[in-house]
């Protein structure tokens, strides 16, 4: 096993390191988006607007989660799915599997 | 027309305005959790569990848009209702349905 | 309140019967559709096409839920506003307004 | 690489194979929904009913959807990276990862 390019210790944080200034910089986009909706609130702007921004972060946050999602695959899952096939053992990846299914499930509700 | 329980004159404002606190206070609590997702970012937390809050975020923000939905029916289109029937016209309230429904096909997708 | 433009007598049926039709067709179509998916995991297609095939199956669903709403908001809230403002008791409106809004927070999930 | 506990032969099928009969029933008891809310429609049932039928669907189809997700995920991402690993080559799992994201995407739209 020694031509193996993808060894388990460059696998180290949670996958989304390279993005996490991304991330950062979309998430504090996200919070000023929400504050607005907070103002808009309070300056009685007309419901249909408020909702039409509401969509909008929706769909900003909606674009964070995918993009974590498949950070959390393309590291967690596939590392989990190179372990097992080194150690033997399916219960780490199953595991795995299992958390990546619940969270899709949480965000489709 | 002398016996009308809803006079026009009461509709002042967009119908939110009775909930404007509670509404400030929610919208507040959103930010502070988006916040909390960038902080979770910045330590590198386990994406599973970043998910998991962006999903409380997604509730959150739902209840939010159903209620400012619930207001906006309940005074918007029906005070357009009752002018429509007012006025012969029904236009006015064709529009505002239109929109009602343009918003919750935007909070569907 | 004689030269009232929308006769409450006008509002038979439940809004959606003009419609009826393009809807019937519609739902004809999204069955055959599921019936399709059916069909495409006996034949061991690959899981990808079968979700893509389930993604047009919720959009075609979210346009029927969609048109039945906006149909529903223009007909029957519209006409419980009308019959609010001539009993003078808001109680009816009030009661339709949270029906749409249950229905529009179970789409939502 | 002797002692692998699931050498890649024992990939057969899309992973659904096992719960293809489940999977099948679903789908039937879904198409026999549509054609309930068509029938509905037929009888000028009441919309709300009509729109609760539609939620109801939604769910069933959101559940057939996360079991496909999970099984793909489970057998060709896994599998795919247990190839990686023993041809060096990433490719072929970076492929499937964006695959599976597309899918989710369309999902939650």
């Amino acid at each position: 096993m020694e031509n193996i390019a993808l060894p388990l210790d460059e696998h180290v944080g949670h996958g989304y390191t390279a993005t996490k200034d991304a991330l950062t910089k979309r998430l504090s986009r996200i919070e000023g988006q929400v504050r607005g909706v907070g103002r808009m609130v309070n300056e009685d702007k007309y419901c249909i607007d408020i909702l039409a921004q509401i969509s909008a972060i929706n769909a900003a946050l909606h674009k964070v989660s995918l993009g974590l999602l498949e950070e959390h695959v393309s590291h967690c899952v596939v590392n989990a799915a190179e372990q097992s096939i080194q150690t033997g053992d399916r219960s780490y990846v199953d595991e795995k599997v299992s958390e990546v299914t619940t969270a899709i499930d949480r965000l489709l509700r």
